[in-house]
């Protein structure tokens, strides 16, 4: 229990925020060769330090939590980053190990919660794209047949086999020197090009377009449902309007016919 | 009726959308000239099978959906994809082969119902653009003849017949190389190009700007029009209250006169 | 009156719509040197037939509607178009009159209803441009000083004089070659130019983002003032259901003192 | 108070806007050398002036406001460019004199109240901005990092060093140039470059798209509060008719019961 609550202090964060912070500029100053080479003994040492740190801070978190440790999604992230290090350290993969140690200075979003909030909300926001993505993965696949099929000899740099196509098709995506870079000498062979390139980019961005105006429209939809329930609330309104009015009516209907009864 | 159930079977369309997968895979592999040649009669063989087996399919549906069939404007393109490729399969018109034997990857979004759904979306949101559409055409034909008059003798290559330059403003109007590959060297001959190109891309992109602004609005006013019908129910609201008082007040009255008339 | 039902018969627009598609067809056709050369003399025919005709058309609709016709923008925009050609018909203005020629197209958006609609709907959209206009223009205006006083002998066919840094800075709106083509070069000489392009970018584009955001959530807010008079709505409605109660009240009171009174 | 009347007159505020409009011109003049060269003492004498009124006029704003003054950001910028321009005046940072000088221009804004609005909304979007700039921000230096790890080698211009690869990723962000100039002659030596240059495009325009719907689905939300407020009415109407309802039956019974004791 007493772990848990040195776990969670404001501070404990704080220093887990200021480590990560040390880290990122440090990894920023050893892409410096120069400074790298003066002080290589330091950066060493310091990235020991720090990947200690973090060990001890995630055995830590592992003892109090245990199995809910990894319930979140942001700790198994902080585990593998970590573990990651600490298993390919004296491994060859250099480069790999590199990834790993930058990947760290993506625990600041993990540690400041606005942020993590905010990248929730990101990851939210991706199921709605899902049939989106399925839908341009097989446009992209079509096209990218046709493309290799067509222009892959004309254009071996762009369209040599499926996945160029595919990068291509991305590049052509983006409007970047589609024309000038990859139509335009295509077109000087082969005349029905641009029938590809223009359909291409005027279905991929339609699709893309109306993903973005569904994304708002849909939160509008929202708000319609949450009238809709107020119609539904309207609509008790107006009955019961109804069957007040009908008492009234009854009960004079009724004193009427007392009335005449009395002086029948 | 046997057929029929065999038909909506859920294996049926499982059993469909595998074919469809595997064709979508050997077509990607017979992209790799290495493969193909190593393999040809094996890409044959399954390409004969797979449109055996879609040929049945749409056979079977046509027997049991009769006229019916054709109301489904999916079904009209898987019949046009099969069926063209069993007319042409021995013609010399080998590319449209290939290339409809690639668009049968497209019969994935008819087997997927959540696709289905997402182009039948898309297809909703045309209707909409229509005369959008034709604004733009006749914006594109009219810089396409001025830039054809004014252009055609200084840079062929791009404004050198109507067909060309509106090939060339569909690249402007996505903004790519137009200033670097197109207008600046033109801008060197002709000073008051600039003129022209500003004020296309201004007038593409404002009205494109406005479509988009336009449909998102659009879905707002549904909502508003719902919002309306809710005003309309306030007021039925309002008016039955009006008379539930002028009920009362009624009622009042009378008993008063009947009050007086008792002690009168 | 006869005179008027002539020109509003549905038929003699329809007419002028065919004669304005068989000038945007000729147009076109005689954009191609070698058809034009051949045909000399049935395109020149054909123009002046076509420009009688529209001549023909304002001037009975100058008679039936004289000086009403002004009013509409669309009629003034017929009026300089034709006979904006006929004053220049012999002149040397000849690339004026060509353009004048093309324009004649544009008369198709004033036939149409839908688009006249429609452009009139974009031309309603300007006004809530404007002061974000005059703000680009007064950015554009600052950044071009700039860019002249401190590019202009780096660069000077890009930042020559006020002039050309503006366009140029258009072309770096519109994101087109902005880093390879017109910053970089700049940046081996100018080491803070980034600092001038960057934060140029970062600004224009949150100007036109905001205002684009800004045209979504004003037709919200049209919609959120409509939902306001609801919510008076709302209130008169609670101040009757209260009035209602407090006059069943006070009959209940009046009766239990009527009753006192007869049992007194 | 007279000194107050006279500077919040409407005059004086237009001739300032005439000021700074006149101060405007002239400096785009000055940019052309040999305009500057025919009448330097000229433009040297309108530019002391100018500086001259536009001292005087802050000093009676400071007068007349006092403290105040600084309370309004505009003010503070007025007083950071003048007094700026005063205290360099003979000093050798000629540069940011004239950069002070054009910065004027932006004294428009200030004066002109539809402009200062604008500006001001602009400003209230940044913080809903700000813990999205921080993710960027973050983003930006892992790839920073790792780019200037993998590919500073290979292009050094582009992946030198962090600053460089920030500045080489803004422009990839921005679409420009990033296959043709950046991605493709990287991808020649390093295979999964694509990898990095991919994900980074679609993580960035993802956040940023997410960002703009974010604002207007925002603002949509208080929309959807506001009309929270409207079913909270809602509920206080039904409750309010559930109590007539209840006074009305009570009634019924109670006169019910006198007219049995009545009769009884």
């Amino acid at each position: 229990m007493k772990l848990r609550t040195f776990i969670e202090h404001r501070l404990f964060s704080k220093f887990i925020l200021a480590i990560i912070l040390v880290n990122a500029v440090l990894i920023g100053l050893g892409t410096d060769s120069s400074i790298y080479a003066n002080y290589e003994s330091i950066f060493i040492a310091t990235d020991i330090l720090i990947l200690a740190i973090f060990t001890i801070e995630i055995i830590l978190k592992l003892i109090v939590y245990r199995q809910k440790f990894f319930n979140n999604g942001w700790n198994v992230f902080d585990f593998v980053i970590v573990f990651g290090s600490l298993v390919l350290y004296n491994t060859h993969l250099v480069s790999v190990l590199r990834i790993l140690r930058v990947l760290r200075v993506l625990r600041t979003i993990s540690i400041i919660p606005s942020l993590r909030r905010l990248t929730s909300a990101l990851f939210m926001a991706i199921p709605a794209i899902g049939s989106v993505t399925i839908l341009m993965g097989i446009i992209f696949y079509v096209y990218s047949v046709i493309g290799t099929s067509f222009f892959g000899d004309i254009a071996p740099e762009f369209f040599g086999n499926v996945g160029l196509s595919a990068l291509t098709l991305f590049q052509v995506f983006t409007l970047e020197s589609w024309a000038s870079g990859i139509f335009r000498p295509i077109f000087t062979e082969v005349v029905w090009s641009w029938l590809y390139f223009v359909s291409f980019i005027i279905v991929s961005t339609f699709i893309i377009l109306n993903l973005i105006v569904g994304e708002i429209v849909n939160n509008a939809q929202e708000l319609s449902e949450h009238s809709e329930e107020e119609s539904k609330d309207m609509q008790r309104i107006m009955k019961d309007l109804d069957e007040l009015k009908q008492m009234i009516k009854d009960k004079e209907k009724k004193t009427e016919k007392e009335d005449e009864g009395r002086t029948g």
